[in-house]
């Protein structure tokens, strides 16, 4: 029998009781002052931006894992550094998935044929990048799916495709009207829907997961009807705009269907904070209050 | 004064006198086998594919060099090997800079904010992966674009957009139309040439390009008349099919506003090469080729 990655979802939520997913964001600046480290040391190379990197994220994974059910590191703050940068997310990658939290690598990757195949095997592989899941840009159709999803057939892993982003210029080429009537981003569901059909898990939905913002909650709610077997990342919660009441709609009647991601408001959460407090204590308390958040809206729409 | 990466690679293309990019897309095990190395011996650590990858491409850009303007390695057959596979990419950059070719690095970034700024600093900042220009994925809008163009202006950077891919699929979103009439494609191309338009050089064009695909002529040379002021970075020639006399539309009078990427016929042409030839001859032979069809594809349109 196979293992579906959105089976290993629905039980990572429903073992966790969260919806939250920690946004593993680390900036080596503002990491170097969370760590009461000298910027200018940390700056001076990418072995050492790498290694505050690697003790950040190490403080903060102990900290939120009792209260997400998802990591989700952004790649580029790692690919900033080169090959040692690269070599702190594989180790975060490991520490994520050790901590019991299921691994989203947000690189938003997208190419062809055999160049697709290659990323596909680095992310979705056994190589030492290999991850749960992969966010995945569409532009170039289903020729830039596919390979993704080949890798991943059967090993219990996944992709999210952008379909809805959460900043304001998505409007720009997602929300322009199609002659059939469709918007861009209707078009770009529909088509992960069609994509995710032949990967379904037992808990009806599919290997082929939507990236969906919390920024513009009357999308999220239509694409959730639009999307039934579909899978929801939802960024932009939090410091982008999003609330807790913006994105329950996002979730079904069992409490499936989506993840909400939070990067700076639990990483960064210290910088807000009134007095001082430890970042890593400032982070779970934010996670904790998120995945509170999470419910308490989900709860109260049923 | 500022330095603009247009300017530059119009540069490059009349010092050259080639519009030839050579594609950098070392498959580990293709390049073990050019190598005559024992393929399970070179998958077995990301080391040792991430080495022969380097000794690999140390031959074919030293075969290659006369011949092309541009290089252009592709970014997922060294990130499928982790932190060393980048440390290859890293190197391959400085060897092509420093055998006079301009260095395109193909990811296809996207992202918004912080995230996209963080990308902007790994390849077109100061970084180990400092390259000369990226391709980038505007599925996010303005948001995914501007904080590249920051870290680019005046520094002799650029960027090139996904307009219309070479692959056979692109139509699914990319050749639907809208309802003023635009096809999404097209309406790429015409936000391409809008963010572009603060930074023209002396050339007459812009340092944001445009990813146009050779196997759709029609298309292409419909796109050259609609951004006069976009370079064009061509991929889909030689095996994928397009021809020298596709391309040719390419140009301008002046033999300017694009370069044509070919990787497999050039880096695999020993592959299938009647007799047994060195690789790296035999790349520097389909360097030439490509060149000379290019040139008298463009001087028969005049």
């Amino acid at each position: 029998m196979s293992i579906h990655f959105a089976d290993r979802l629905a039980k990572a939520v429903r073992r966790s009781g969260s919806r939250a997913c920690v946004g593993l964001d680390p900036a080596a600046e503002r990491v170097a002052a969370a760590l009461g480290r000298d910027p200018a040391e940390v700056l001076a190379t990418p072995e050492a931006a790498a290694q505050v990197i690697w003790e950040f994220n190490q403080r903060i994974v102990e900290a939120v894992r009792p209260y997400c059910a998802v990591a989700k590191p952004q790649s580029a703050f790692y690919e900033r550094w080169g090959a040692p940068g690269v070599e702190a997310l594989q180790r975060t990658i490991v520490l994520c998935r050790e901590a019991g939290l299921l691994c989203i690598l947000d690189a938003k990757r997208n190419d062809i044929a055999s160049t697709a195949a290659a990323y596909a095997q680095a992310y979705l592989g056994d190589g030492p990048l290999a991850c749960d899941a992969l966010t995945v840009n569409a532009y170039l159709g289903a020729d830039g799916v596919e390979p993704f999803l080949r890798e991943a057939r059967g090993c219990g892993r996944g992709i999210f495709v952008l379909v809805r982003t959460s900043n304001p210029s998505s409007v720009q080429l997602q929300d322009r009207a199609l002659d059939d009537g469709r918007r861009v981003h209707e078009l770009m569901g529909d088509l992960v829907e069609e994509w995710g059909g032949a990967t379904l898990g037992e808990c009806g939905y599919s290997d082929v997961g939507a990236v969906v913002g919390a920024t513009f909650p009357a999308e999220l709610a239509a694409l959730r009807h639009r999307l039934p077997h579909t899978w929801f990342l939802v960024p932009g919660y939090g410091r982008q705009g999003g609330t807790a009441e913006d994105v329950a709609t996002a979730f079904d009647a069992d409490g499936l269907g989506a993840i909400v991601n939070n990067s700076s408001g639990i990483i960064y959460a210290h910088e807000s904070a009134s007095g001082t407090r430890d970042f890593a204590e400032a982070a779970g308390e934010a996670a904790r209050a998120m995945r509170d958040a999470l419910e308490a809206a989900r709860k109260a729409r049923q």
